[in-house]
């Protein structure tokens, strides 16, 4: 449906908006006035602005009749929500306020351990106050460093070690910078020191030293022994370019084969909403296949990232980069051509500053087609007949910069009703300070340059499925493969295999099994296929991961409980939507999953919510210094009896008149080989 | 180096081929004569003719000269093997010929139950002696089929299930061709008799009733009863196709980035050599990435696909494709922008006919670039500088076509020295006849369409690896990452992990572990890696599976050992290459790795070979009929300390002048979404 806009794009007002669009510039104005009109000349600090997911029984049937072009009926409230401070007594607050009616819902102070997520503002803000203190600067002078040679901080949201800590404090780790030079690589030059310090108060609380050894020992910070900074960026390197690879250039002659309206996406019998969100970045609403329902939303809902060496800080190491930061306000914003290859469509955000002033967040999403080898083929070897249809996708990704560390989240549709969620992980690895000069190893990381260290980690992935295939009422359910007994009548020769089936019926966890082929499924027990005779059902192929390696009772567990096992069900309630809890910084316990799915609740054929957890367990490689080659899991929806037939048969033939590929002849003579 | 060549490409003589070239035509004519000269006048029925791959310890001095740039030894003996029948005793022979020498190297006669793969003939052959056998034509006639419908038959390999038939046998299984259309689906009309031939005498030895209904019972051939035909074929689909495809082009317009010069291509400081046999198909052999060594020789060894219906005539239902038939000889001619997309080098292959004829096999194996997203990318937080590569990767691949089914197997390389292996399974699944008017299910199999039901199997492979990591002496270890003991001193809070390594070092096998994330790796001893201080490596990113389901005892297991665990490592031995052994097809046994195996040689730096078993338990799907959109199951050979640091820093940057992207405007207005 066509809404009238701006010149930009942007609706000019609330009613041309669509439930789910994302937050605007002039909405986050409006949340501003209604708490400054709610608190008269209270000085607020803005943490978050952002919308309030809609209320599902609302929005649902606004979306339904939507799909079947019935009446629409009366739209969801649109509410937005706030997290901010009062500057004057350091309260923090959570706000939801009516953007409509021009007034709050509630607001309410948050108790004083609570600490809200990392605004941008605040981390540049203590960025500066660490390096202009004078402590660190003493430090900073004990380390002697040669001329040109500067320092800089990132600083990381402080961890959990303590059921008693209620200060919001920071640690900064510090790197040194060799070359004035937009990207020297300062993880390749970690200091030996790191100072913690209240993000409120501004105070220094400590400066921790760091070991540099093979054990827990540390000393004062010494003389810095120079070693060679291990670069990245292409003008300081040592070694040449490559001079070898030629361009590959894709074109879409006539444009691609997606249309975008709005926030609305089709494209080969898809659609959905694209949403974006602070905190979960790319969000995807209400995706239909040829009108049918399949997923009301799905998001990647948190991430966490415990490190394995045991000695202090690292042990407080343990970041949630989606609670404690967002992946939204982290999002990069895409340059054409970089990024992405071929025809490229963009959507941008918003976000609030520490003012209430609105901040353009360009590019932070993309979205555009590929080519992925062949669909289907087959050719009757009789006659050499072929049917050869490809590989088309869709990629709607979004790029997130998270300190040292990139993750590339794309969500890849295809034109046989499959849905691939795939992680990249890029970018640099959090680097420690190691004296290998002495040979010093650490049975807890790998040594990746000189001077330095990258601690083993674990990336733990929630993402969260709200599915709707072909309804709202859905059941939760696996099937192993089992073989069957050998039998003289039916099997003697113990061939025969069948699959059992397993119904979650209770709001909980479950694990997957590699050894039973375990597969779990989601369907409509409404619903039945007049083939298979079974209910409709969407299927996950789930990606076997070790969970959680930390130990029972450690903080890491009780933050993270996600972790634990593979997949989650819970039955669905609004605001429910991130699989560790509202509140990660420097959290002492989940309260998302573990709370949420020990409610024991009914969850056999009704609204459900799925979370799967999967990832890697990195132990660092040189190979993965200074930067890292992308390192991808992914995980698949796939239809499983949802069609009577494969939905592909009708993408058109894969032909040379389409394609105009070009044959390369034999370059025998003409090229040489390259040594 | 230049090789002296015809127009068409092929060398001319002997002395002019690589050590590793495939076979040649005049080879073919060359094997023939020798072996018409030593059994003179005795009529011979040619089943292969193929290279013996090169004695190890002659090759590797040969390649490691070529690769210093040292004066070239003598060349190993140039040698071929045969497979052949004399048609005059029935006797079945292996022969290894010299064709330097002209002479053959030993002529055995194998014993009488050993059977040799299918070949192409013989597959033509008892086809048409099934449609002409009057007790086959007296079924049909049985099934009263509409006017215009006919019948064919796919030959399938045996199977086993008894130590005591010699008899070379086939099961044809009937179907029923709906239209004279070239690509009329028969699959979707299974019929519910098959024919068991003596391949030999071509003797009728029985005809196997198919159960219909949800147990083993069957029934004498009745009047068929009429259902649809499932098709895929585009010109025979109900449905209309899609009209909302645009084109997707990929263009090179400076050419390709690789060189090609013979069988020896080289690309972004890869080099290797690609290889094709009759058995194995694609090959890689001589894989140095920067001069240097990594792998010796990469190849699909073997796969089997069992059947988990445990129904006569099912239970003898176990593919091996490449034994029982051969990747090479099944691979399809691929056809310029239908089945690759972009700038395609094609490589050929001979066979020969059952008369000692060269039969060219053309484009069987394509190979082109592609673009696979983001290789690595870091934005400094601070100013927003970025550095960005993008992956660049290079695909060798081959479809075979074995019957029903399709499978894609591609070799790809990336910058960064990663090599990957895909799989796709497309094509047609393997069908079976049920009476599902009677609603009737069975639990091994699903109801794919009307009156068709497709049986549970698993799809099982075996990748030979033979490392050889900056040498041929190498170690396979594998690393499990286990939490450290909370202790008060070092890991208070239980945080701390590490990895803990195991050699195999004694010839056997070995499991995957989830809970532990075990990586297995292969190092070299005697090289270490100067940043991380341990030996240099590469590590396998296996693929978690489910192993063989059936019994133990079964014959599927017998004949199938490598299926049984996910890694095996040999102590290499010249012609050790075939997982389940030589000979597959009606094998009682396994007599490859599970003989191999048990030899119980050291395997600690040495001269190894590596074996993964992975695949996917397939149970199918509505959506996987009439044909299959395409299943991908992949591993990865990835450096781990190999080199010092990211390999594929050198590469350039990604730019938009370089790249040449496009812009796509918001189209709110313009493209209305289709529905």
């Amino acid at each position: 449906m066509s809404l009238p806009s701006r010149r930009d794009g942007l609706p000019t007002s609330l009613s041309a908006l669509h439930p789910f669009d994302p937050l605007t510039p002039f909405e986050i104005k409006l949340a501003v006035s209604i708490l400054e009109k709610a608190l008269p000349g209270a000085p607020l600090r803005y943490k978050r602005i952002d919308v309030l997911e809609p209320i599902k029984k609302d929005a649902a049937p606004y979306l339904d009749a939507e799909r079947l072009g019935s009446p629409l009926p009366k739209k969801p409230a649109r509410l937005l929500f706030s997290y901010f401070h009062r500057m004057d007594t350091g309260a923090f607050f959570k706000a939801v306020v009516n953007v409509e009616a021009m007034k709050p819902v509630y607001i309410k102070e948050l108790p004083k351990h609570v600490q809200g997520p990392a605004d941008i503002d605040e981390l540049i803000d203590i960025e500066e106050v660490c390096m202009k203190h004078p402590a660190v600067l003493a430090e900073i002078e004990k380390m002697q460093l040669p001329e040109g040679y500067t320092v800089c901080n990132d600083p990381w949201i402080y961890g959990t070690d303590s059921d008693s800590e209620s200060r919001r404090l920071v640690q900064c780790y510090m790197y040194i910078i060799e070359v004035d030079h937009a990207e020297a690589n300062h993880y390749s030059l970690p200091c030996a020191f790191s100072p913690v310090f209240d993000q409120v108060t501004k105070e220094l609380i400590r400066i921790d030293q760091l070991p540099t050894g093979a054990d827990a020992t540390t000393q004062s910070t010494q003389p810095w022994k120079p070693v060679k900074c291990v670069h990245y960026a292409h003008d300081l390197l040592d070694e040449p370019l490559r001079t070898d690879l030629k361009p590959y250039i894709v074109t879409q002659p006539d444009g691609p084969s997606f249309s975008v309206n709005g926030h609305e996406v089709s494209w080969q019998k898809w659609r959905f909403r694209v949403g974006f969100t602070n905190r979960d970045g790319l969000v995807l609403y209400n995706v239909t296949y040829d009108g049918r329902q399949t997923f009301y939303r799905l998001s990647m809902s948190e991430m966490t990232v415990p490190y394995g060496d045991p000695r202090a800080p690292y042990h407080r190491k343990q970041a949630f980069d989606a609670g404690d930061v967002g992946f939204g306000i982290t999002a990069n914003q895409l340059a054409l051509g970089c990024d992405c290859l071929g025809h490229i469509k963009y959507f941008d955000g918003y976000r609030t500053d520490s003012k209430g002033n609105p901040v353009h967040l360009k590019n932070v999403i993309c979205m555009h087609e590929q080519d992925n080898g062949i669909q289907h083929k087959h050719t009757n070897y009789r006659n050499n007949a072929a049917t050869i249809v490809r590989n088309r996708q869709l990629v709607v990704q979004m790029i997130c910069t998270v300190s040292n560390y990139e993750y590339i989240l794309a969500w890849i549709f295809d034109q046989a009703g499959n849905i691939e969620h795939e992680i990249r992980a890029t970018g640099i690895l959090s680097t420690m300070p190691i004296d290998n000069e002495s040979g010093a190893k650490v049975p807890w990381g790998t040594n990746v340059g000189p001077g330095v260290m990258a601690a083993y980690h674990q990336h733990l992935f929630s993402v969260r499925i709200d599915p709707a295939i072909d309804g709202h009422n859905n059941t939760l359910y696996y099937e192993d493969s089992v073989p069957m007994p050998v039998d003289k009548e039916l099997n003697p020769f113990g061939m025969g295999y069948i699959s059992k089936q397993t119904v979650l019926d209770k709001a909980g966890f479950a694990d997957l099994s590699v050894e039973k082929n375990r597969v779990f499924k989601i369907r409509n027990d409404s619903k039945i296929n007049d083939v298979s005779l079974k209910p409709v059902a969407y299927k996950l192929h789930s990606v076997p991961s070790q969970m959680l390696i930390m130990a029972e009772g450690s903080f890491a567990r009780k933050r993270a409980t996600f972790a634990e096992h593979a997949m989650w069900v819970t039955k669905y309630q609004d605001d429910e939507l991130y699989a560790a809890g509202e509140f990660t910084n420097q959290s002492r316990v989940d309260t998302g999953l573990s709370e949420w799915a020990s409610r024991n609740d009914d969850v056999e054929n009704t609204d459900i919510v799925v979370w799967h957890t999967f990832g890697l367990t990195h132990n660092p490689r040189p190979e993965d210094f200074p930067v890292m080659p992308s390192e991808r899991v992914s995980f698949m929806l796939k239809p499983d009896g949802f069609f009577t037939k494969n939905p592909a048969l009708d993408v058109p033939a894969s032909t040379q008149h389409f394609n105009k590929s070009s044959l390369v002849e034999d370059s025998c003579c003409g090229d040489k080989p390259k040594l």
